[in-house]
C-alpha cells in the first residue's frame, strides 16, 4: 500500500500519480466495487493538491473504465462484471446484495506482502505468534522414509485422511460433539467446508438466515451462490430469536429458510458467545421450522471448551460443525473440516469430489501429529496468554483514545465504536497506510455505522492510535 | 470390492450376504443412483442362488431405503436426496440430468485402496509409473531451512505461488499459449479450476455446450451447479460444428449458450484431438454467438505440443485454459491451474477466494522446481514410452478378443466397442472384481451403448481380457 505523499519532484504529474494510486487500490480491491471515491474537495484537501488535479485524475479513472460518475452523487468504483439479471428482491426483509464481492477488499487485505505493518482490520494472528519449528518437525515426521509415497501417488480418501479424522474426533469429543471419524470430512480450510455444505444443502434462490452483524465474506459467498439472505440481529447471548421467528413466519412457504449460518462462540465481529438457553431454544426453532444450522467454529481454538456448541446439544442432528487450522496454525496449509450426520456426510463428500476431488494428505497428517502429541494444546495455551495481554493493552489504548466497545472485549476481535462514520474513517486511514475493517462490511446490506472491527493482536502500536485520533478529528 | 462368490459355509444367510454386497456397492456409489439392479433371474444365475434368495435380498434393500421398486421395470438405486424442484426442461435438445451424481461411481472408483488390482475403468496412470523420489527431492529442496515459514504463516498470494506461475508461463509458451504469470491462477487440481471458472462465468440456469461423448464428472458438476447442457456430437476432428450452430440457433435468445466446455487434445473418452481447421471455425462460431470456451487440457502432458490448442489460436481472448499435475505427477498434491484474459483473471481470483481462499504453496513450489529443472520433461518422456508400449499390447489383446475401437487408439484411453451393452457388462464384471467405465457414463443423457472407455495402462493383464470374454459370452 502506498502511504507516501504525492511527489512534487517526480517525472510523473500529480494527476497521473493520484490516478495511479486510486487505480492500484481499485485493482487490489482495497476500494470495493460500488464504493464512492472521496469528494473532489475532500481528496484535494487530503492530498494537498488543487481540485483541478483531482478532477483530472478522476477523469482518467473514468476513461479507464474503473469508475463511473453518478449525477449529483460523485464517482463510484465500477462492478468488475456486468450486473447479473438477478431475480427481483422478494418481500420481507430478504437481502440479495447487488455487489457480491464487496467483501473482497478485506479478503484481499489478508494477503499483504511480508513486512507490511500489522493491520488492525485483518482477521488473523500476527505471523510471529505462529510456531513454524513445531510445524516443520511435524511435517518432517509424517513425510519421512516411504511415507510420502502414500501422500502423493493416490488421490487419497474422499473424506480426507483417516488419521486426522480420528484426531479430530477426539478433539470434538472434548467439546461434547459426538462425531466418529466417519462423520468428519476434511476440506481446504473452513472456507471450503462452508462452501461445500451450502452447495450440498441449498439450491440457488433458497433462503438462508445469517447473523447481523456477521462475517462479510460469508455474505459474499452466499450471494455469489445466488442465495437469498435473511439477516437476524445478533446480540450478546446469540441471535434475537423473537425476530428470527417473526422473519421466518413472514416468508411465503416456498421462501422459508432452509439453513442458518452462525458463529456460536467468539462471534465475528462482536466476540460474543451463545448462551446455553438461547442455544436450546434456537434448536427448538430449527426443529419447528425444519432448517439446518451451520455452526462455523473458526475461532474454536481461542474459546474455552465449556462454551456451548449447538452441535453438542444437537448431536449433529440438524447442525453441521465447521472449523479449521488456518487461524491458529498455518494459514497457507488450508486444512479445515466439517462434521455432520451420517446421511449428510455422504452427500457432502460427493460435493467435495465434484468441487476439488480430495485434499492434500501431507498437511493433514502433520496437523494430526500436532493434535496427537498435545503440541496444538500447548501452542493454544501460549497464544491465549499472548492474546489476553494484547487485548488488555488495546482496551486501555482504545479507552485512552476515547473509544468505547459495542460489545465486551473477548477473543481476537473488538467491536469498537469510533464515534464517527467508519467507512469514511477507513478511507482516511488507508491514506496513512492502515487497513481498517469498517462496520459497514459486517452488515448484509451495508449501512453507515460508527462501529468497526479491530484485531486485538494487531492494534498494539501507539502509532495506530495516534493516526486514528488524527483521522477522527479530521473526519 | 468383494469379488468372491457367496459363501455357503458362512453363519450369514445367502440372502443377507447378497443384500449386504449390494448395499455396500450402493453406499460406495459403485452402483450409481438411478441405476437398475440386475433382474432377479439374471442375479440368481450369476450368483448361483435361487430366485427366492434374490427377491428376499432385494426386499431387504427396499426396506433399508436403498432401492425403490418401479412396477414392471424392476429395482432402482434411490437418489440419496429428495428430487430437487428443478425447473422444467426447456425446448430444444437441452439436458438437465435428474441424477447429478450418476458419475460419482467412477469418481469414487478413483479412490481404490492400495493393492487393489489395476482398474480398466479408471482415468489415472498406474501408481508405479509415478516418480516419488523425484517429488520427494523437490519437496525437500523447496522446504529446507527457512523456506517453510513463508509457505505456512501467511495465506499466500490469491493467484497462487508466483514461482510456479512463472514456470507455467514458460510451459504454456511452448504450446503457443501467450500467458504471462499475471494471467495464471493456481487451483486445487484442474477440478477446482473448472469449478471456479464455471461459477465465475455462469449463473444457475445458464446454458452450456458440452462434448458428447464427454467426461461425465464435468456433466455432473454442471448439473450440480444448476446449468442447462446442450450436448454437441464430438467427432474425430472435434465438435460437429454444423450441429453446434443449429443447436445454438434453436435456442430462445435468453437460452443461448454462454460457454462451451471441451477437451481439445486427447479427448476423454475417445482420444481424438481437434483439427486445426475445426479449431479456427469453432472460434469464429464462438465470436459470432459470443460464448466463452473452457479448454480442459488435463491430458496435456501426454499429448504432443504441436497439436493445436484453442487458447493458442485465440490468445486467451474468449478461451480459458485449464490443466494440472494430478494425472502426470501427484494426484493427492492437488495442483492445477488456469490461464485467462486479464479482465477475467481478477474475477476468477475473487471466486477462488470465496471458495477456498488460497492454495498450498508447498506443493506448488515443488512442482515449479520440477518444471524449472527439466525433471517433468524427462518424466513425461518416460511415461510416454511406457504408455506407447502398453497401448500397443492392449490393442493387440482387444483385437484378439474380437473387440474393435470406436476411435483410433491414442493417449491414455481407448473407446472400445465390446459388441454388447456395456452397462450390463459392467455389472457382471464388477462381480468379478473389475471396475469398468461403461459408455453410458460418457453421455449427458445416458443411453444404451456397446462402447466403453478403457485405460491402456491398466488393461495389461490377460486375466482381464479372459474375464471380459466370459462376461460377453454370458451377456
Amino acid at each position: 500500500m502506498n502511504a507516501t505523499p504525492l511527489s512534487r519532484e517526480s517525472h510523473t504529474t500529480l494527476t497521473d500519480q493520484l490516478a495511479e494510486r486510486f487505480a492500484e487500490r481499485i485493482r487490489q480491491r482495497l476500494i470495493a466495487p460500488g464504493a464512492r471515491l472521496p469528494s473532489v474537495r475532500e481528496c484535494a484537501r487530503r492530498h494537498q493538491v488543487s481540485p483541478h488535479t483531482v478532477v483530472a485524475a478522476y477523469d482518467q479513472l473514468l476513461a479507464a473504465g474503473l469508475v463511473e460518475a453518478r449525477r449529483q452523487r460523485g464517482f463510484f468504483v465500477r462492478e468488475p462484471r456486468p450486473a447479473a439479471s438477478a431475480p427481483a428482491p422478494a418481500a420481507g426483509h430478504a437481502v440479495r446484495p447487488t455487489a457480491p464481492i464487496s467483501a473482497t477488499a478485506l479478503v484481499r487485505g489478508m494477503f499483504q506482502p511480508p513486512g507490511a505493518r500489522p493491520m488492525p482490520g485483518l482477521g488473523t494472528l500476527p505471523v510471529e505468534w505462529l510456531d513454524v519449528p513445531m510445524l516443520a518437525t511435524a511435517l518432517r515426521r509424517v513425510t519421512s522414509g516411504h511415507q510420502l509415497e502414500a501422500m502423493t501417488v493416490r488421490y487419497g480418501e474422499p473424506a480426507g485422511d483417516l488419521r486426522l479424522r480420528r484426531a479430530l474426533s477426539g478433539k470434538l469429543a472434548e467439546l461434547g460433539v459426538p462425531a466418529p471419524p466417519e462423520q468428519i470430512v476434511t476440506t481446504a480450510g473452513a472456507t471450503q467446508a462452508l462452501d461445500v455444505v451450502t452447495r450440498t444443502l441449498l439450491r440457488p434462490g433458497d433462503t438462508v438466515l445469517v447473523d447481523e452483524p456477521g462475517w462479510s465474506v460469508e455474505y459474499a459467498r452466499l450471494a455469489a451462490l445466488g442465495m437469498r439472505m435473511l439477516p437476524v440481529p445478533r446480540g450478546e447471548d446469540g441471535p434475537d430469536l423473537a425476530t428470527m421467528a417473526r422473519l421466518i413466519e413472514a416468508q411465503k412457504p416456498a421462501d422459508r429458510p432452509r439453513l442458518y449460518v452462525t458463529v456460536s462462540v467468539l462471534h465475528n465481529p462482536t466476540g460474543a458467545s451463545l448462551a446455553l438457553g438461547t442455544a436450546h431454544r434456537l434448536l427448538q426453532l430449527a426443529q419447528q421450522h425444519d432448517f439446518h444450522i451451520v455452526e462455523d467454529d473458526t475461532y474454536a481454538h481461542l474459546a474455552p471448551a465449556h462454551l456451548p456448541r449447538l452441535s453438542a446439544l444437537d448431536g449433529l442432528g440438524r447442525t453441521i460443525y465447521v472449523s479449521g487450522f488456518s487461524k491458529i496454525l498455518a494459514p497457507n496449509w488450508r486444512v479445515g473440516y466439517l462434521a455432520a450426520s451420517p446421511a449428510l456426510v455422504e452427500r457432502v463428500i460427493d460435493t467435495k469430489l465434484l468441487t476439488s476431488l480430495t485434499t492434500p494428505v501431507m498437511q493433514e497428517q502433520a496437523i494430526a501429529h500436532c493434535l496427537e502429541q498435545g503440541l496444538l494444546r500447548r501452542h493454544v495455551e501460549r497464544i491465549t496468554r499472548l492474546l489476553d495481554a494484547a487485548r488488555a493493552r488495546t482496551v486501555r489504548a482504545a479507552e485512552a483514545a476515547g473509544c468505547r466497545f459495542g460489545a465486551p472485549p473477548r477473543g481476537l476481535f473488538g467491536w469498537l465504536d469510533a464515534g464517527t462514520d467508519t467507512e469514511r474513517l477507513s478511507h482516511t486511514m488507508l491514506d496513512d497506510g492502515w487497513l481498517l475493517a469498517p462496520g459497514s462490511l459486517f452488515f448484509a446490506s451495508p449501512r453507515p455505522t460508527s462501529l468497526m472491527r479491530i484485531n486485538f493482536a494487531t492494534t498494539q502500536e501507539p502509532a495506530f492510535w495516534q493516526a486514528l485520533q488524527r483521522a477522527r478529528r479530521g473526519a
